[in-house]
């Protein structure tokens, strides 16, 4: 195979080319150099250590033997170099054991390692979580005791959030705490869907729990938040007791099978305790200032394995020998991306893949941008803007990296359906995406209900005047006329369906605004998708210009066909035509809908479904 | 649980409401009495003894030993009951061992038997398909031997088809045929993804084989087809000896483990020998005239699975405590059906689930019509309409059955991917129907290269005349004008962008037209969906006037409140709503994509996918 996973060009054109790194002194150890080389090394640790354990751990998955849960052997090796190599907190300050790295390269470097492995690599993600609530919430002596343990992966971290009644509804959970003399809490509770409650990774787990102080109030407002270690740890770091978290079951899944779901009791068999982390009935507020981190990485874990189902399908498209060029049946047999059909897919897939990309990766850098500037409202429009895209990277990114599987296995035909090639299980990995870390179903209420209304709608405004800067900017390049008077038209419409669902949302028709709040997070997700293409488009044009005099459509087939980059270049334009040409237009039909506003969902009666 | 697998008031609706049966002395046995109890026959058959299999199936899967596979042992019990009720051949001919039932009470009767376990309800298609090749192309001798033998089940068959190196391009087939000195042929080859290929649920297994005769032409023009069994049979119909069709290997798949996808070897250890079906260099015509039934079962298979989704789905929903109802937040938690965004998924896996039941039942009743009328041109009329809906039934209802299995699963959030619950296993069986019998791919292509232009375009004109009709009718009922004029209009448009890719098709753009030929596919079926649910929509509004005497919104509401009856139809008119004004409007922008035609897919370089 030529490449696997990502494509290096494509990662190299969004970070330098299209997006471009912070400049800040921050970053100074982090320069082009440097950076490509980061990347290179994570590209080959993914490559070479950690993919060739997806298949074997979606085999073997994970043992629960008397309370231990034993990932598959396999894993062992890479978490080890992953450890070694310090992965784990690329992005995150020095001073607490992380890497100062910028965000946006952090991410560049993690679709590789995620999409080699997702199951693998959630252990990680799941400790680099815990271990930022412990930076923003923990007291002086939490940061010393746990950070640079949880920072360098020698202990893990995880989230006991979900009770099997309190799932999307948090505020239901039972689990209780209670105040020892000592100042410590006693934890008593069953909590489930803990993704890396107990594996044999590392020699602690540390966990964030939310519980309910006895006498606090009901629902969310009552929840406190805890860390509650596996083992208790001594002053000098070291591993005192057993604190009674006990993994009773683990659950058999679609997928993810190396990564261990598991059950946790606490304090049921023997005492379990921990200290508050931030302040008593904060939990949720704490929770949610995490949130967004969370879901963006979710958002990630699909992008990166839809890009590998991707890369598997194009390889094997331009290998796989079947069937007659339509035009030129004398031919003999071709690869099959020379059928219309196969390659309208590959290019459906490119299209979403190098959207998301981008999306994703603009998101870092507005991390970046907001961690290092000094004007206050550049600071604040930028956290903005990573406020109202994390509901589109997580439920809009998750729901589309399925879809691209999908076509993944279609283009292997019936291969594509069995174990012998890897297309199937990247499918069945994907699936997880849409449902952890809040349903996509609740990301579209979190943009409806919230998002689009926060601060008067100013987040969603900004939002727009980003894409008419690329619009007006693609405005001035020759050739590119259709896509961007096709996506100009597509903003202006978003902007009045979005006006239209937030009056609806103030009224008495709020319940029609939710009904359709997961239609308005499509449109927006394809807006956005043809807003990242056409930046693309014109990013590729200049550099044609540059490179190949002309856009003219005759002589760029010819310089293509010669040149590599020109090629690549050529295929950004194509790209940001089929999305917008082609899949834009039923967008616009969507919004239609969404503005007409049909009541159904809400007349149905429930009885009507059927008895 | 209130109803597994399928709706049953939905079934006699479309049944006995919105189709109605064949009146033909044929069928004279068949009245509704007698449909209904076999249905509920059907029923108990598929809930009591096939259900519990379902799941042990796919985890304990087949298991290839020496040559040999063994099906899940919890197959053995329901397959012997299923061949006691005579249920493989229900809508065949008495003379050849059938029940002589139509074949849209058939269809009734298998939504329950596939959705309880497609796995191995495969093994009876694949039985099915192999004998009406007989009874198609098989000689007195052939049949004798073979159809009851096979009707009944107790000899298992297959398609013997493709090849490592010809799948979708059945033409580049190397096995190969050498005729003996007593008429037989000896068959040498390998065979692989052939469903049911070897398994211990039947005595014998009868293979169509398709060969190529050493000295015929290349490609498809020099196949024929063979009779290959599994141990040859005597003339009193014993068991001779072993034939050497050798079983070298299983699969393993994403789902649909319960059946056996086998690697045969014919004649390489030993001498395999058939005798010829049908003519000479005649095996692709002979295999084509069985393809629509056998795409058919497929759209069946994906939407029995669909169905099937959408009772757990629904009962989940209406059981399932979480959150507490937007509207009234003091009244506590609430069944999740009351949050509008799982209602809307709900009403959608509703709408496809009830438009695809309309339409797959629809085409069998074309058959019956065809099967018994005298009327040349009537005939002639529905077997058009069923070449033109064959690839809606199979490409587009199985595209849809995944998509409604992906919404099962949302629905039950965190449990859905788990394999506690059924809904998991469900999507990951779907997954094989959109790719054998055809990619989905191929289905495309067939509407737009063969089914649309077939008889100057006749075939797809007669299916806008009956679309027409319904509409004709609907215009007539009060409260039904949105959807009335919705669909209308979407109907011209689906005919001027017909039009257009037909033009394509004949020109210099031929490649446009394929590169559009799948959206072309999903913008036919949406408009198809639409009209059965319209459809229904009228037979519904008649029997509210009838019973309620109005259509008035809340005097409607009222009396559905305490009349099941009238809150099915009630919800009939609400499904028509749904998927006509929020779901139509995207489909007319694909077809405004389709007509604007972008050639983007065409331009693109190979070069410029990445490297």
């Amino acid at each position: 195979m030529a490449q696997l996973i990502s494509d290096r060009r494509d990662i190299d054109f969004v970070l330098h080319e299209q997006l471009g790194l912070v400049d800040h002194e921050l970053f100074e150890e982090f320069n082009k150099k440097t950076v490509d080389l980061i990347i290179s090394e994570a590209r080959n640790l993914a490559i070479k250590e950690i993919l060739p354990t997806q298949q074997p751990g979606d085999e073997q998955g994970c043992i629960l033997e008397n309370g231990n849960v034993k990932v598959p052997e396999s894993f062992q090796r890479p978490w080890k170099l992953y450890k070694e190599g310090e992965w784990l907190a690329m992005a995150d300050d020095p001073e607490v054991g992380g890497q100062g790295m910028p965000k946006l390269v952090s991410l560049a470097a993690n679709e590789y390692l995620v999409g080699a492995n997702p199951a693998l690599l959630l252990y990680s993600a799941m400790t680099h979580g815990a271990a930022k609530l412990v930076e923003a919430f923990g007291t002086k002596e939490q940061k010393k005791l746990y950070m640079k343990k949880m920072f360098s992966g020698e202990w893990g971290g995880t989230m006991l959030l979900t009770e099997s009644e309190a799932g999307s509804d948090v505020g239901a959970l039972t689990t209780s705490a209670e105040k020892n003399d000592d100042g410590t809490y006693s934890i008593t509770g069953t909590k489930i869907f803990i993704s890396g409650g107990e594996h044999n990774l590392c020699d602690n787990i540390i966990h964030p729990v939310l519980a309910r102080i006895k006498g606090s109030p009901e629902g969310t407002k009552g929840i406190s938040l805890f860390l509650v270690p596996k083992y208790h740890v001594n002053q000098d770091s070291s591993l005192g007791e057993f604190n009674n978290v006990i993994c009773t079951g683990i659950e058999e899944k679609m997928g993810i099978h190396g990564n261990a779901t598991c059950t946790l009791s606490l304090g049921e068999k023997g005492k379990t305790t921990g200290t508050l982390l931030g302040e008593i009935n904060k939990g949720m507020p704490a929770m949610f200032k995490m949130m967004n981190e969370a879901r963006a990485f979710v958002g990630l874990q699909g992008f990166a394995v839809a890009s590998a189902s991707y890369m598997y399908a194009l390889d094997y498209a331009k290998t796989r020998i079947q069937g007659k060029n339509i035009l030129k049946p004398k031919n003999g047999n071709v690869p099959i991306i020379q059928h219309p059909d196969v390659k309208r897919q590959l290019l459906n897939m490119k299209a979403w893949v190098d959207g998301m990309r981008s999306l994703i990766y603009f998101n870092g850098k507005c991390s970046d941008i907001a961690a290092t500037t000094n004007d206050e409202l550049e600071k604040e429009k930028y956290k903005d803007m990573i406020e109202l895209l994390t509901p589109i990277v997580k439920g809009y990114g998750t729901d589309k990296a399925l879809e691209i599987c999908s076509h993944g296995i279609q283009i292997f035909g019936g291969y594509g359906y069995i174990k012998e090639f890897p297309v199937e299980q990247l499918m069945r990995d994907s699936r997880i995406f849409m449902l952890y870390e809040g349903t996509n179903g609740i990301q579209a209420i979190d943009l409806v209900g919230r998002k689009l209304r926060m601060k008067d709608g100013k987040l969603f405004n900004n939002f727009i005047e980003e894409i008419q800067n690329t619009i007006k900017t693609s405005q001035k390049i020759k050739g590119l006329e259709k896509i961007t008077q096709n996506l100009a038209h597509a903003v202006s419409k978003l902007e009045i369906t979005a006006q239209d669902i937030k009056q609806r949302m103030g009224s008495e028709k709020i319940l029609n605004a939710f009904s359709f709040a997961h239609p308005f997070l499509e449109v927006t997700g394809d807006v956005t998708m043809a807003w990242m293409l056409l930046w693309r488009a014109c990013v590729a044009s200049q550099k044609i210009l540059k490179k190949a005099g002309s856009l003219e459509k005759e002589i760029l087939i010819q310089k293509a066909l010669k040149n590599k980059d020109i090629a690549f270049y050529a295929g950004q334009i194509k790209t940001a035509e089929f999305f917008i040409n082609t899949i834009l237009p039923s967008t616009l039909g969507k919004m239609d809908a969404i503005m007409d506003g049909d009541t159904c969902v809400e007349d149905i009666l429930e009885q009507s479904f059927g008895v």
